[in-house]
């Protein structure tokens, strides 16, 4: 038992939605939530900048007494996973290869279709987590970008979102995907319109994956907190004009709790 | 009469729109066009931030020979343009006010709508300017976040083009603005489906009428090139992996002569 709380950092609030999902699962537990704001998009950024802000956000997680620490960043987790966990005795798991590892468990034919931004997609990062878990998938990746957009609008039931999520998965539709991995904090948020159009396959959320990875990695390292309330902080390095909406969007809940924070290379 | 180059700066591609409607209007005139993409966007950063990078572009573009320096990009105009031309010898017009003054010069009614990025209308960045101006006018802003992904995707004929438009677009027709400033670099490029969906109205586009203005002041300041040969060269602080085919979408033509460029503070 360890009534410190989880840490969880992303570039921005999409990492809401992880919290939102561990807030499920472990119900208990506190959570601090860091968001990079100031220095979004990550996935722009070069690997050297984006592993200097990915300690950067650790070390910030750490001083406020974080007992696991959870890469809610696609871009992070993608580049920074290995190096942090070797840096910090503090246990370290990230979103893409939580996800990665129950598409791997889940498909049968072996067909996995995976959709994210531009940068997730072209960079090749599932590519190479499904290499390392050393599955025999077909990996077909396909970027959606508006997908962030209409997100961040909150157009989930607009006649629009409907033809772009058509227009977007129409090839994994043709080559039979049995298993599509959502690859972006935002997407979740999409699941019933890409359910309708996809139909009867499996669906992994990569941001409940990593929620439930944790869970057990707890559980194992008697990290468990019996006696929380489930209270979150949120620190976020700038604060936009619509934060607030967006972000309560991707939690679920209303934000209480939020702190600016300048980290020392902001 | 001065063979010299027109430098333009924007935090991204976008401003390519700018340089296009520049080559249009002063086909001898060389361009050197700089895109600060690493740092983009702009428009999330602070004030201070904002005016630094600008400073260090304005630089680089008097550095490399530019007589004349446009600034493409609307947080920079917003926020730089004053103390810029307070602080360089070398003469200097943002992409917000050129549209204003047009706007103000057609507007009947005195309802002008203005459409942009969510930074862009919730700055009052257009509120300001037009007050400059000692304009009468009614503004009315629209943010419309979701023209930037179309726009970048190259979707301008796709029928979810034609809802979002129909959807960001109703307030302001309901409101019978008579002219529409189009105040994004990218937005230019959906001016068709824009146009059937408000009809005869005036419309405006800020990247076409920096471009005039700054012929009129070459022309004022006998700066103009009459042997010039159109060359634009562009560089770029960084270089993501679809920028040449987005870039070539708001510039219109190939292009050639890309270099990444390191500036001091990136």
């Amino acid at each position: 038992m360890n009534k410190n709380p989880v840490g969880i950092f992303d570039s921005g609030i999409g990492g809401l939605t992880v919290a939102k999902e561990i807030k499920k699962i472990l119900p208990q537990e506190d959570i601090i939530y860091l968001g990079d704001t100031a220095r979004l998009p990550y996935g722009t950024k070069s690997v050297e900048a984006i592993i200097q802000f990915s300690k950067e956000n650790t070390e910030f997680l750490i001083s406020r007494g974080a007992k696991y620490v959870v890469i809610a960043c696609y871009s992070s987790s993608s580049v920074a996973l290995d190096i942090l966990q070797k840096r910090y005795t503090v246990p370290i798991i990230g979103v893409i290869k939580s996800g990665a590892k129950k598409a791997v468990e889940l498909t049968k034919t072996g067909k996995v279709g995976v959709i994210g931004t531009t940068l997730t997609i072209y960079s090749g990062a599932y590519e190479k987590i499904f290499k390392a878990l050393d599955a025999q998938c077909e990996i077909l990746g396909r970027a959606c970008p508006l997908f962030v957009s209409l997100v961040e609008e909150g157009w989930f039931d607009h006649p629009a979102t409907k033809l772009i999520v058509e227009t977007y998965l129409k090839p994994l539709k043709e080559d039979n995907i049995n298993t599509l991995l959502l690859g972006c904090t935002h997407f979740p948020l999409l699941m019933k319109v890409i359910k309708e159009t996809m139909g009867d396959i499996n669906y992994v959320d990569a941001s409940r994956e990593v929620g439930l990875e944790l869970a057990q990695e707890l559980k194992r390292l008697d990290l468990e907190n019996h006696e929380g309330s489930g209270f979150i902080s949120i620190y976020l390095t700038d604060l936009s004009m619509n934060f607030k909406e967006i972000g309560e969007r991707f939690l679920g809940e209303p934000m209480h709790n939020v702190s600016r924070v300048a980290l020392k290379g902001v």
